[in-house]
Parts: C-alpha cells; sequence; structure tokens
C-alpha cells in the first residue's frame, strides 16, 4: 500500500517552523498532557479507586477539563493561528495546525457556560438514568433527554448555525468524517443485514453454541491468567501497558502506556477473552502511534471510527476466526481442563453464532449489533432534527427493534434505557462502532491482497501477528491524525471507505457459516 | 484540650463572605484539584504504571506542576488578595486568605524561569545521583549539589533577599514554624541521644534483636495479608483507601481517598509491618481533613511536622509499644505459625533494639535516626550559607558520622550519597522528620494527660483505637492549615511545641530497656 516517504522527505528536520507553529505545538503538548492526566484520573476511578474517593475525584476532572479547555482556547493558540494563516508549512505541519485549529475554532465557538450547562446536564441525567433504568420508567429520564437534546441543539448553532445540527454533533467523534459517508455505510450495512438475519432465523443448520458453557464453571482468577496469555500470543508488549478488571471493559493511555481492561463471567470464557482481544485491539493503535510525536496530533488518534476498526480487526477478524481457534484453544484447555474436549470447529461456532432474541447491544453478535447501532442512530437523528419527540422514542425503539430484528423489548430497561450514553448527552456517537465494523473489513481485505489470505490465515493459525502488526502499524497506527479518515483509509486500501468489505466479509463467513440461499 | 467552639462560632454561615473571597477560594480550589491529579499521577508511576510509561508521565506530572502555578499565580488571585486587605473576615476567613497569600507571593517573588531551571537540575541530578550512588563517586554528582545551591540560594533572594536563605527554604516544608524553634529542637535532640547512645552501646543488657529474623522466611503474600490486618485492627476504612506495593513506601491522596504503600522483606516481617503503620498514621491525617473543606487551606494538612507527627505516634508510640505487641502477635501467628513462640517481650524488644553499626538513615532505630537528621541538616545549613564547599561534604559527613553515631562509613554510597533527596534540592526538608517525632511525643504525652496513660495503654492492649482516632481528629486533622504550626501544637497539648516530651519519652523508654545509669 502506499507509504508516504515521498512527502515526508518534505519535511526535513533542518528547516526551523516559524515561532508561532512551536508556540502552537508546546501549548497543545499541556492540552494533551492536561487530558491524559484526566485520562488516568478516570481509568483510576474505574479501576483502583475506593468507593468513597468520588466527591473529590469528579472535582478533579472537572477542572482537568475546564483547565484543558482554557488551555485550547488561550488568546495565544488564536494569535499563533492567525499567524499561521499565511505561513508556508511543510505538509506535516500544515496537518498539525489544520488539527488544532479545528479543535481550537469548536471550543472557541462555544460559551463556557454552555459547556457548563452541559457538564452539570450530564451529571443529573446520570443519577435519572440509573434510577430510570432501575426501575424502567422511561419518564423519569425523559425531562434529561430532553435538556440534553435541546443543548446539543444550541451547541451546535454556536459552532456552525449553517449546517445540520446532528452533522455538527457528528464531528466531536468524527471530526473529518463525513456525515453522508457514514449515512450511506450504515445504510448498505442496514441493507445487508436485516435480510441476512431473516434468512439465518429460517436456516436449519445446528451450529454448535454452547461449546464453553455447557461444561461447567471457569473461575474469574482462571480466565484472567488466560486473558493475560492471550494478550502475550498476540504481542501486548507488557512493559508499555497493564490489564485489569473494570465493570465496563475499556483500553485507555499513550503510546507508552496503554492499558486494558475486562470482565469475567464466570460462566462463560468466551466473553472476557473476547472483549480483552477488543481492548487489545483499540491499545495496539494507542502503542503503534509515534512516540516522537507524543501531544501532537501527529501522535494523536484519527478519530473513533478508526480506533473501533482496529478493536474490531482484532476481536472479529483474529479472534473469531477459525485460524486463532485453531492455535489457542490448547491454551484455553491448559487452564480449563474441562474444555480439552472443545474442537476448534466447536469454538469457532460459538464465537459466530447469531442470536434470535437478544435484545441488549452489548451482549450482541457481530451481525445483530449493528442493527441496535442503526436503530440508536436513526432515533438519534430524528431528535436532533426535531422530528421526533422525546416522548415517542420508547415506542420507536420498540418498532425499530420488531421491523429490523423481529423482536420487541417488553420493558424500557431493556428498550432504549439500556444504554449510558444519551445520559452523556453523546449524539452522534453510536454510529462510531458500526462505522468501526466496516472499516475493519475493508483494511483485513486489504492486507489479506498485500501479503495473501492464506498466508495471513496461516500466522493466524500459528500464533504469529507480526505481518499484521507491521502493516496496521505502517499504514494506520504511524500516521496519527496526520490524514482525515478517507485518506487514511484510502491510503491504506486503495479505495474509498466504504461498506462493501463488509458486506463481503459478512455475506462470505455466515453464507457458510449458516449455509444461506443467497450465498 | 482546647477546642474552638467559641470562635467556630463567629465564622456563622449565615454571613456572606465578599466576592473576592468566593472567586479566590474558587481559583485555589482548582489548584487543589490540579495538584491532587499530579498527586495520584504520581502513585500511579510509583504503584501503577508499566516501566515504558515514563516519558509521557514525566511531561503530564510537569505540565501539572506548571499549570498548577500559573492557576496560583493568577492576576485573579492578586487582585482578590489586594481587595481582601482591608476586609473584615470571619477568622475562618482569615485563616483560608493567609494561607494562599502566604503561597501566593512566595510563588509569585519567583520568576517562572529559575523555576524550570530548578527542575530541568533535578532531571539531571537524578540521573547523576544514581549513577554516582552505583558507582560510589560523589564527584560525579557534586557539579549537580553545587548548582542546586547555587539556584536555591537565589531562589531565596528572589523570596525575601533580608533573610536568612536556609530559613526561607526551611518555608517551603514548614511555612510557619520558626527556624530557630527547629534548630533549638533539634539541639536537645542531639544533646540527649548523643550521649544516650554511647550509653547503651556501653550497656550490658541482652536484648532480644531477632525475634522474627531468627525463625525462617516471611513470604511477601502473606506478609501483605498480615499489613491488611494491621490496618483493619487500627482502624483504616477500606471504602477510603487501598494498600499497595511501592519500592520507597509513602501515603498520598485526600480526605476522600488516602493511599498506603508498603514493601516487603522476606526475612524479616517487621520492616513491612512498621512502614505500614507509619503510613497509616500519614493516612490518618488525611482522612480526618473535614471533608467539606475539600480544595481550601482548612481542609489541607499544615506542613510536614504535623504530617510526620502523625506517622511517627503511630509508628513508635503505638507500633513500637508493649501494649500493641500484647494484642497483636496472635495476628501475626496466625499468618506465620512459625511465629507463635514469641514473646510480647521479645517482640517489642526487637522492634526497639538500637543499632550498633548501622550507616544508612532509612534503616535506623528510632534514636539514631535523629542523629542522621541532624547531620543532613547541620551539612546543608552550613552548604546554604556558605560556610561549606560542597567538595568538603564527605569529609565532613564522614567525620559527624564519626563524632555522633561512632561509625563511619567506608564509602560515599553508604556516606553522603545513600539519600536521594539533595538531587531533587530539597534543602529543609530533613529536619522536619526530627521534628514529626518530637510532635509525636508531645502530642502523646497530651492525650496521656487528657484520658490517662493507663486507660491508654489499655487501649491500645486491647486493639481499641478509638480514643485515640477521636482526639487526633479533634485536636489536629480537622483544623486542617487553620492555625499554625505552634498555635495548632499549644491548642492541642497546652504547652508551645518543644523536644521535651520527647526527650522524657526516649529517656523513660531506653533508660528502662537498656537499664541506663542516667535514668
Amino acid at each position: 500500500m502506499a507509504t508516504d516517504a515521498s512527502d515526508a522527505a518534505g519535511d526535513g528536520e533542518g528547516d526551523e517552523p516559524p515561532a508561532a507553529y512551536e508556540t502552537l505545538l508546546d501549548q497543545y503538548r499541556r492540552v494533551t498532557n492536561v487530558r491524559e492526566a484526566g485520562g488516568l484520573l478516570s481509568w483510576d476511578q474505574q479501576v483502583m479507586m475506593p468507593e468513597g474517593g468520588t466527591p473529590a475525584r469528579s472535582q478533579q476532572l472537572s477542572t482537568l477539563s475546564s483547565v484543558s479547555h482554557d488551555l485550547l482556547t488561550d488568546d495565544a493558540v488564536g494569535s499563533a493561528l492567525d499567524e499561521l494563516d499565511a505561513a508556508e508549512l511543510t505538509a506535516e505541519r500544515a496537518a498539525v495546525v489544520r488539527e488544532i485549529r479545528r479543535e481550537y475554532e469548536r471550543a472557541d465557538a462555544v460559551p463556557a457556560e454552555l459547556v457548563e450547562e452541559m457538564s452539570t446536564t450530564s451529571s443529573e441525567a446520570l443519577s435519572a438514568w440509573e434510577e430510570a433504568k432501575a426501575e424502567s420508567d422511561f419518564e423519569t429520564f425523559a425531562p434529561y433527554l430532553e435538556k440534553h437534546v435541546e443543548l446539543k441543539r444550541e451547541y451546535a448553532e454556536h459552532v456552525d448555525p449553517d449546517r445540520d445540527a446532528y452533522e455538527v454533533l457528528f464531528e466531536d467523534f468524527e471530526p473529518c468524517l463525513s456525515l453522508e459517508r457514514a449515512e450511506s455505510i450504515l445504510a448498505d450495512i442496514r441493507e445487508t443485514l436485516v435480510p441476512m438475519i431473516e434468512e439465518i432465523r429460517a436456516s436449519e443448520v445446528d451450529l454448535t453454541t454452547d461449546a464453553f458453557t455447557s461444561l461447567g464453571t471457569y473461575p474469574a482468577d482462571d480466565q484472567e491468567a488466560l486473558c493475560r496469555d492471550a494478550l502475550s500470543t498476540l504481542g501486548y508488549p507488557w512493559d508499555r501497558g497493564r490489564l485489569d478488571t473494570a465493570s465496563h471493559p475499556f483500553s485507555t493511555g499513550t503510546t507508552f502506556d496503554a492499558r486494558v481492561t475486562t470482565r469475567f463471567d464466570e460462566a462463560d470464557p468466551l466473553g472476557s477473552l473476547l472483549s480483552t482481544i477488543h481492548e487489545f485491539g483499540h491499545a495496539t493503535y494507542t502503542l503503534g502511534l509515534p512516540d516522537e510525536h507524543y501531544g501532537s496530533p501527529l501522535g494523536q488518534d484519527r478519530d473513533l471510527s478508526v480506533h473501533e476498526s482496529q478493536s474490531r480487526l482484532w476481536e472479529n477478524h483474529v479472534g473469531r476466526s477459525q485460524a486463532f481457534w485453531e492455535s489457542f484453544l490448547p491454551t484455553v484447555a491448559e487452564h480449563f481442563p474441562q474444555a480439552e474436549s472443545v474442537t476448534p470447529r466447536e469454538a469457532y461456532e460459538t464465537a459466530n453464532q447469531v442470536y434470535e432474541d437478544n435484545l441488549i447491544r452489548v451482549e450482541a453478535d457481530e451481525l445483530t449489533y449493528h442493527l441496535h447501532i442503526v436503530i440508536r442512530f436513526e432515533i438519534e437523528r430524528a431528535l436532533i432534527a426535531g422530528d421526533l419527540d422525546v416522548a415517542e422514542v420508547p415506542a420507536v425503539w420498540n418498532d425499530k427493534y420488531e421491523e429490523y430484528l423481529g423482536i420487541r423489548p417488553e420493558n424500557d430497561a431493556e428498550g432504549c434505557l439500556q444504554d449510558i450514553h444519551w445520559s452523556h448527552g453523546n449524539f452522534g456517537y453510536f454510529p462510531t462502532y458500526s462505522l468501526g465494523s466496516a472499516m475493519a473489513a475493508q483494511l483485513y481485505a486489504a492486507i489479506e491482497d498485500d501479503v495473501g489470505a492464506d498466508a495471513l490465515d496461516e500466522g493466524v493459525r500459528e500464533g504469529d501477528f507480526e505481518t499484521l502488526h507491521e502493516w496496521l502499524t505502517d499504514n494506520v497506527h504511524r500516521h496519527g491524525a496526520r490524514y482525515e479518515t478517507d485518506e487514511l483509509v484510502e491510503r491504506a486500501t486503495g479505495e474509498p471507505f466504504t461498506a462493501d468489505a463488509f458486506v463481503e466479509y459478512v455475506t462470505d463467513k455466515y453464507g457458510s457459516l449458516y449455509d444461506l440461499d443467497s450465498v
């Protein structure tokens, strides 16, 4: 694939950048450091902090967030950007300025009082959501959701009154991927998956679905040891990371220290294992960012869809492949002798079964998952556009589950109250999950083209992931935020970013698994 | 003892403070939050961080430190302080303004470039010190020590050109305890201990010195379980703290989350146990600060000597008492069956033995410890005053060890290079350790007066520490930095802060242990 040796040569270290560039980058490094400090405080809160620590931690996080906002919108940043307007910059430096300018302009456009109000609303909405979910009572949460919708519209109006509000909100997570592109990818995914899932439900193929759950329990400590072995096998550098337990698994950190968390269900070791591999994928991205650009946009992840592409590539294309199970099953049996009788095929089928009646996004399989996302995306778009009232959300939600997935929630706790994201006012975030899957498929297909599908498969089967790491670092990680999303994908894969590779991937894989006619 | 119900009444919540007071306190809360974030990052670095994380962590800590400096010296703080100059404030609010003003003036007086240079020198000096210590080669470290001395003199000159430079430096750790008072306390300690230790060396009493070390090894995991039991027994609130392992034990955090660390020597469980109790003492102080004043000087520890008084009170007056061993030995035997044969008296004697030939401060006993401190204090005073050249330090160090302790280091690694502090440029820090011991003795004597020595001893013997916690919270912790050190001690004990109680304590205890004539 394309590398950028040619234009990198234009950024010779001999050319001194303008003083304003140094000022800008220095200040941005401070912003990064304050944000990373906040990231560590959040990690600690979820992993290490005793419960009593909350009141001080909330204040610390709130101060760090306001300090990083103040540093980013400092007059010195605005002046430096103005000065650099007309400057001749190397491509690399121009990318740095472009990225910082984008962040600065957005932060500068929004009044501090509105930021404050959104933050307060999030705190209140979180408590209300927790209560509403526990009681399965949407009414309790509705006023806060309404408030969030109002504030987010106002926010978008400040950023750009001439553009679609949802588009503006989406850019908080995907600063440079067009919503149009995202919509078209989600539409393709929906159009492929809705009929495919119907067909799978009608399929008479008898897949193994309980290779592990039928064999007794799996103590958490042993699962943790297994996850550590999996991370070592996949190439996790323990001198730059840790594995810990958290109730909602996540990954966080810097290229020097990218940590992974997981959680354990003693009935089923697959969940912790695949979730660990998922978070490992996120961590590989962070670890692959160039050390020397720490603190600069060149050392920063591009956006959430690229991040999610890395987690899903490792989780789905590697961790859910038959080749992986051929290689890794003996390690599972070392920790859990009861699994000695499981065959790679049984493990593979279990890891790839499509659930018939799962209503919960975070428990979904690789296919139905995206319909959970599409539903949320459609609802939040309509909410922000004013085409849907908050009060209508539960009914619309349930109807869409029936339409797309053929199942209907019996209450709001297992329906529109299941996810925390809207209590944070995060509209525009959910789509990045599906975009990540589509990008993962496109990247994986490109790697197969580059190194040969059989050779790649053989590597996974032998537990040799070096080629994969090298390709991803070279084509994705090391660029940081230098290229915009489209360009990054196109440079890496030779094609614009679409759902085509994903459609092909699921059609092949699930067509074969479920012996579907349409394939 | 004195409580301040009377003047607290003057701070009725009904009186609205001036707006400038709110501005000042709000900004100071931000400073606190940024500092506490830095504290958590340091804790993580020493306890959790993978080794690869250092480059980013150093930058994060440096940014947080510069941000908190900028927040503290913000023009808004200066203006608010000016406005409050003539304001009528309640005693409590006046104390808040006094404390913030003191910090502001010091931070504001020192040019940012000097702060930067001191910080750079510390980084370079740390590497040089590590190398010098490993090679036992003072020459390698000498230029950095010289640089530190110069910079610190310059620093003191900026803060106050009319005062003794060491006095100014000492105030970084003891902002409101006079150096004169500190010197007089240290002199009394030295004059008591030098002859006492000589007498102890001549004593023919045959103390048990190896109650535990003679009985095999003590696995680290079991020691950790023992330390957890000790913390629970002493009343550590696990919902507001954690115990972890660190190569240099420390305690850190806020009143909501005060963490303790320890380390393990498998040959000897006493070290980890007493160090855990020491750090527990620090944590009790932090935990006893008033929740409602988090972020304000009223919710802050007074200074290092008060902090150290709390750690040493718990370590020495409780953890090294015979009553404690009568109560706690069965718990030790639960974890280590080999210790079933140890008697409380043997444990007590072992924990209180005075070493004949220990050159290392951090391994010293309760008596010789202070001579290690006195030597460092005398040397750093002379260095800053210009009465001693850096090149003379090793010789003077060795002579003083011979004079005060009757032993002579064979090389600089076990001599003047043993401690890290001077590589940080921390002059004025060491004395706080001995001041803490003196204060601990004075507080403990006051508690004995208040509740009765026998009743207090009985409480310790029964593992009931409630009275002790209550007294310390009531008389020390809950005041935060409201009173200056002298006033705090005098309100708590009814006497000015002196070494008298310490002298009496060690004279009684060690006189009896070693059957000394002088007693």
